[in-house]
């Protein structure tokens, strides 16, 4: 069945179609809940903008379209999906607040996105995070909590703050309304260059990839839709070829955005919906990091750049496509330049 | 008399204008000549970006609009002038080729925009210039010619190179078309948010900010055009001051876009169009700077920075005002940050 097949069923018997997919029952976001999604957090997030280099496009030898959500609010996609999430609760349930566990981007657009929902937030933050992504939480006026570095004593710390407070959680890619609004990022972008041939975004927990390509699919069903996923975290490929999330593995990659593994929601979308996961090195990722902010002029993390990575290691594979790339998030350390960390 | 009156003056009876404003009769561009311009570089030139950020705007205690030209083609602003100017040409004019002389982004400008026309272009580049510019100079199909890196020998050398070619000088900023070019920057801010209070460019040689200067002012007379330039080279503000081109000054500031003096004709233009020049420190500038790539995750290159750093040097004066900022150039050298530079 390819992925076109698959988002033909799936939009005409919803039912059916996730009844197949999903075993599970899990509450799985729909190409409709993408456009609610836009209307929700269109007044609240940046329609960012697309941006185009012929350098670059001579380099990688096809025509690239860059969506920077490194513009976005809080300098990350992860304000979309947290900003409808948060705006879709009802007055009563969002009022009791938001809770969540995040070392980084998420934690910052829960915290925003609580303050202009007027309701309060609490982020699970573990020991050793960026203090500068730390303050970013607590600059939009979050409470934060602190743990120990561990993903059971994150989720841990989270249970017992929503069993203390009634509050709902907001978790940063297993959840329906975080997923739709995530995918806005490619129902913008196809909106701008509707001709698109490819879509890439990185993949962690899949939270982007998986909207994307459910929005991308819904908009453009012969559109191909890759992840991008480092060589040293490659758990996404490996979760899809063997039909299960595989979440024993331990990251190890400058890509601290991607070390998070697929949920059973996650993993069942990219199963219907993407086509493939294109694995990269960290050297190459930071090469085409840096060749980003050399060429487009922005500010890039590691995480953003691995996608045109994928794209720059595989010439033959893009050779003259039109080739629509998510970058990410923009939050890094400027007092070190990450290819000078790491030479 | 207001810059508003001497537009209408100007607008309407050019000639008068003209020769009342300008007793050495040179040719000045006049706002039709920024529409043609605008008309004349679509097709090659990036409608650039105006990015926003609410905490910049908290920080800066206004309402701040960020016009991207560090994300124009080459790099910078100065794409605008020189596609203008070289497309502006007669073919016979252009078929004997382009010459100039520059040691960062207008070379590379008139590179590319000579490329795009398919003539020759010839760039006579000071010993000494970054390497980085020199290979984009190159890069784009240039004959470079290196000199003495004395303004003396960059001038004999281009005017050996008129001679023995035949061909056509496209200076950096005294020319009117290269003005009406960079003019387009400030058009198409306003297109974008109309109803600005203020408008902010840097000024070295005056090119940019006369012609946005001329734009601005035509569009909506009651605006106040600043421009900011380095305390280690504030030969406009003093030029403004006594009324005639100070050129005998030594530039000193990390801003290596600004080192330029006045020319007679960009002289006149801000004598007539523009409200005042703000002095900044390099410190300052450099601390701006940092916070731009912060928080609007882009890469802008010192001299993009200075017209913000005035703008936070004195938050009385744009309290709650509309403040559009022109972000000229994104070419820095990415292998050490400049605050590590200087720090």
């Amino acid at each position: 069945m390819t992925p076109a097949d698959s988002f033909r069923r799936d939009s005409t018997r919803r039912v059916d179609a996730q009844a197949g997919a999903s075993p599970r029952g899990l509450d799985e976001p729909r190409f409709a809940d993408v456009l609610a999604a836009a209307a929700r957090i269109a007044p609240h997030a940046r329609r960012t903008p697309v941006l185009r280099s012929h350098s670059l496009n001579a380099i990688a030898g096809c025509d690239l379209h860059f969506k920077c959500e490194n513009l976005q609010r809080v300098g990350a996609f992860k304000f979309r999906g947290a900003c409808n999430a948060i705006f879709a609760l009802p007055e009563a349930t969002a009022a009791r607040g938001i809770v969540t566990q995040s070392s980084g981007n998420h934690g910052a657009a829960v915290a925003l996105a609580s303050r202009l929902r007027g309701v309060p937030a609490t982020v699970v933050v573990p020991e050793g995070a960026p203090a500068v992504k730390l303050a970013g939480i607590a600059g939009f006026g979050a409470r934060v909590v602190r743990c120990a570095p561990t993903m059971a004593a994150r989720e841990a710390a989270a249970a017992q703050l929503l069993a203390e407070t009634g509050g709902h959680l907001v978790h940063p890619f297993d959840d329906a309304d975080v997923i739709a609004g995530q995918g806005t990022t490619a129902l913008e972008l196809l909106h701008e260059v509707a001709d698109l041939d490819v879509l890439l975004a990185p993949v962690g927990g899949g939270g982007l990839l998986s909207g994307c390509a459910l929005a991308a699919k819904s908009l453009r069903p012969g559109i191909e839709v890759l992840g991008a996923e480092p060589a040293g975290a490659d758990d996404a490929a490996a979760s899809l070829r063997e039909g299960r999330c595989i979440t024993d593995r331990t990251a190890r990659t400058v890509c601290d955005g991607l070390r998070g593994h697929l949920a059973p929601r996650t993993l069942a979308l990219l199963q219907r919906h993407a086509d493939g996961i294109l694995i990269v090195d960290d050297a190459d990722t930071l090469a085409a990091m840096r060749l980003l902010w050399e060429r487009l002029k922005i500010v890039v993390e590691p995480s953003s750049a691995i996608a045109f990575a994928a794209v720059l290691r595989e010439p033959g594979r893009f050779a003259g496509r039109r080739v629509g790339i998510v970058l990410t998030g923009g939050n890094v350390d400027l007092d070190t330049l990450p290819w000078q960390a790491t030479a």
